[in-house]
């Protein structure tokens, strides 16, 4: 793997003091100024809001801003380091968020990794936000933490580490299969990881156009099947969804054959696996910093690579997602982000390099300015479609 | 009362869209700014942080970012209008925190007014921020607030609207003390008001060398005295602490021969109490917008008059107070806000206009960019003397 061009001494010294600020958008530096912006003008604008409180998003910053939240508990490849360790990450989203969303983000890093807590906190100070963005918290209770917030509450809730992946991933599958001239309802897809990633992978997929029957999903004990006698939760409703066929055994029992395959898992796949699967594949080896296959040695037998990292082309990286999932969502008022939000999401990543595929550009860069804009109109316009709007 | 130079218009348009941005400190415009900021140059500040925890105070914007935190119960003199009509205000003290302090400020508004909840969840967020400021939450349950967030946290936690008021109100008396060649211990004072602000003005005053003996509280009801049978909490301590003589009925019974009067109660004063206080009085009418004495009628009577209002002399203004106190507790590192630590602030206020007192100036204006820096240091000074630094 490619070293990077920068030491620790560089990493260090640029994170000292943290990567964020807070600043004024409006004058503050005459008396004038500081009786229109804080008392006495200031308690109309209270009034007005206390009058009609969907005035708050027309005359505060809600209207802009995102709580990114996290417990900690599943921080990059590091995992559970807790919630003071896990702030330069979610200063690092905040910055991501305002860099291509232009999206206010404020880094919420939980002291406690409790479902039930974290429930009750998020929903007490939702009103000063107007989304929440999970992040890193660990399946399976990632699941219900953002399930059940999204029922409680009015403004969109996102669990990034599930979502955005899968909007990339359905939007990186998408640009490969229309490459290689196929169909995505035709393709046998194996997802190899049945945590955050994973279930929100299938999920996506499937909404996609991915045929449910002709899908498998692998934890680390093997293919998720009806008769697995130890799947509950997710991978249980998972089992029910996928797998028509009935595959057992493990991932070279379920890669024999299949099209496409999309490591979520961290697990190593054996060269023998990859080379078994169907002609002309599709590998996606997500995870970070080590895929589960080397991309050299799966571009040895797959048509077309991609990976989580920054050095290989094709990088299945997030960033092409939230930033524009939360411009639009907060520009067209959404109460929640639903399939279809996500799908247009998707389909609007995989637009903006549609015109220039190759096998090593089935996404764009992270950095290209084309994508936030064009994620946020497809998002907003899929809200107004639902009717999940306010006001 | 003057009328403001800005019209109803001009509120709401400097409202639009609120007034507050999170912005990067750190550049994002190449993949290897990306690489640095966020992955996979990140995890290396978190790997560190989860070794060494307090590095998070040198690698993290904690180290000089508080959260602003109301329940909207008592917001202004507006009374209990919710979270969502108080964020102006908070948004405006947030912008007074980094004009003044250089403190990057969150506003937080719950979607709670129970104690136990707004405990529970400013001790989950805390590791988010390096210090809480509590804003805007009603007598008595705010004494109750900040007793137990102070005992949880190991930052500091301060109620603005008891400690930030007290503080200026302190740092006036002294000056007018001085003014009037008076010493603090030999005066009679009267604090009109036992809600948040009253009881904190009544503690810091005797802190900083007021005889608690000769201290008069009232409430609605009348004098605070041992012998009343309603008092509970806090005004049962006031009780005890305060009226070693005893003395009973009103404001007016309060106020005849005395030497100071701090209104904080927002209730009308007759002029005729007033002309019963001793010759060469203190009057301090602080209510918002009206005043409890109009201070050209106090002014007929008193020898120094201050108001909460920017349109007369003597405005006892927080800002004078916690952007200091906070960039002072943030840069010594503090665990807590102590007396002594607010004793040192309303000195170093005072001092700020020692040198030029005069009956209508006995605090700096508001503007003054003399004041943060002097409180911030005296602040740090004070907290290392104490002993409630950490590392």
């Amino acid at each position: 793997m490619q070293a990077n061009d920068f030491g620790d001494e560089d990493v260090f010294t640029l994170h000292r003091g943290g990567k964020l600020a807070v600043s004024a958008t409006v004058p503050l530096g005459s008396a004038r100024d500081l009786s229109l912006a804080y008392t006495p003008g200031v308690a109309q604008v209270c009034e007005a809001i206390a009058a009609d409180p969907p005035l708050a998003e027309t005359y505060t910053w809600t209207s802009h801003t995102v709580a990114v939240v996290t417990d900690g508990s599943a921080v990059l490849g590091l995992g559970n380091i807790g919630p003071r360790a896990a702030m330069p990450v979610m200063e690092g989203k905040a910055i991501l968020f305002k860099q291509f969303g232009g999206v206010d983000a404020v880094p919420i890093c939980l002291a406690t990794q409790d479902p039930d807590e974290i429930v009750a906190t998020v929903t007490a100070l939702a009103p000063s936000f107007g989304g929440i963005n999970l992040e890193d918290i660990a399946a399976p209770r990632c699941f219900e933490i953002e399930r059940r917030l999204d029922e409680a509450l009015d403004i969109p809730v996102f669990h990034d580490d599930q979502h955005g992946t899968a909007i990339v991933v359905l939007a990186a599958l998408r640009n490969a299969a229309k490459l290689l001239d196929r169909k995505l309802g035709e393709l046998r897809v194996v997802v190899s990881g049945a945590g955050a990633a994973g279930v929100a992978v299938t999920r996506m997929l499937i909404a996609g156009g991915v045929s449910a029957a002709s899908t498998v999903v692998c934890d680390s004990r093997g293919i998720l099947h009806r008769e697995r006698p130890d799947l509950q939760g997710v991978k249980a409703e998972l089992a029910e969804l996928t797998n028509a066929a009935g595959y057992t055994g493990g991932i070279e029992e379920a890669l024999a054959g299949a099209d496409v395959l999309i490591g979520v898992s961290g697990g190593q796949i054996p060269e023998s696996a990859v080379a078994a699967m169907a002609p002309g594949a599709i590998v996606f080896a997500l995870a970070n910093p080590t895929p589960e296959v080397d991309p050299a040695v799966a571009g040895r037998y797959a048509a077309v690579v991609a990976t989580g990292r920054s050095d290989f082309p094709n990088q299945i990286n997030n960033v092409l997602a939230f930033p524009g999932v939360f411009k639009g969502a907060l520009a067209a008022r959404a109460t929640r982000i639903t399939d279809a939000m996500k799908v247009a999401a998707a389909d609007a990543i995989a637009a903006v390099v549609a015109g220039e595929l190759r096998t090593d550009v089935i996404v764009p860069s992270p950095l290209d300015p084309r994508v936030a804009p064009a994620v946020a109109e497809a998002v907003a316009a899929a809200a107004r479609e639902e009717g999940v709007c306010r006001g």
